[in-house]
């Protein structure tokens, strides 16, 4: 096995966790190297842009948190090795992160400007989003988004639905999913009890 | 082989172009349906979220480029089966994709604020990624970015690079690659003369 190190946020979610979680849940040993806003500011300017989380494989700087996710699912056998399934996944991981992508600029802002562009997503483009995903659950066996297994799309979906619900997000209802979309709540508690899950969290409640 | 359709504007660039390519190159049958803006207008309805390239694979409505790019690429035999080879072809097929979605809403905007957006572009994150693909394809051999042959990274960058190149965007000067990464420029001459991709574009100029 390569020598991993993920470089990210020290906390349980964004776009390194669905990482973290692949890379536990497969046993393949990685550095989780995690720090605070103020050491990100420098250490983004070892990054080609600016931007976490970051891996280093061998040693060889590697960028773009799906592109790692794919990967990490690869070395965890957590990425299917069928090209059709291969592909519903990867398009749902897509939509998840295009969904990242929109909500990400409303993070630096603040007030009267965060609450209109957080309202806009839902009532915009968020519910749309979220009921695709509990569309392509429901036609892939729902259980799972595909191989009929476990794999890196239900880990990204996961990571992005205990954000929705966690009320970190000003002006995201914590009830949204609940309301849209409650097979995405359904299919969180099933990822949830997952052994491997279960055992990633297990160790930071035991410290 | 799956049934394939593949549905985007009527030009040779853009989100689908890569995996035009990688089906032609591979011999992979598709039916490439093309429309016009003023047909767009319709045929986004039946997309679940109003965007462009879908693909139908045995009828199953599929999204997200370059999910299906991946795709394509596994069918066409230019995705590396190395996971690390992978990687690498995502990253690189991930950072062009993050600099289209900055230059996408200039495409709405005209005059003054089009020309302020695209300015900051040019003077910001542009050269950063394409110095940054330019570093990827030196570290990776110099010809290609992945896997030491053709995948669909380089489709991806080939068209991005040409579609910089092309004049078609206002703001941008056409010597931006050029001065910037010329290695790029070399590297979508490499491309473009690849006997499956002058035998793709042969078939227009017969027309």
């Amino acid at each position: 096995m390569p020598q991993l190190k993920l470089n990210y946020f020290d906390f349980h979610g964004g776009r390194a966790e669905p990482i973290r979680l692949a890379l536990a849940i497969g046993g393949v040993a990685f550095e989780d190297n995690r720090f605070g806003f103020p050491a990100f500011a420098e250490f983004r300017k070892t990054t080609p842009f600016g931007q976490v989380p970051t891996m280093s494989v061998d040693g060889m700087q590697v960028t773009q948190c799906d592109a790692m996710l794919r990967y990490a699912g690869k070395l965890a056998g957590l990425y299917p090795t069928d090209a059709l399934q291969a592909l519903f996944c990867d398009e749902v991981a897509y939509v998840v992160e295009e969904a990242s992508v929109r909500i990400g600029p409303t993070f630096r802002m603040t007030g009267d400007e965060q609450k209109a562009a957080r309202q806009a997503l839902v009532n915009g483009s968020m519910p749309v989003y979220l009921a695709w995903l509990q569309g392509q659950l429901a036609a892939h066996g729902g259980e799972y988004f595909a191989d009929n297994r476990l794999t890196v799309a239900d880990l990204k979906v996961f990571v992005d639905v205990k954000g929705l619900n966690s009320g970190r997000l000003d002006h995201v209802p914590t009830d949204l999913v609940q309301q849209v979309a409650p097979a995405l709540n359904e299919h969180a508690q099933r990822v949830a009890n997952h052994p491997g899950v279960q055992a990633y969290y297990a160790q930071f409640a035991a410290k």
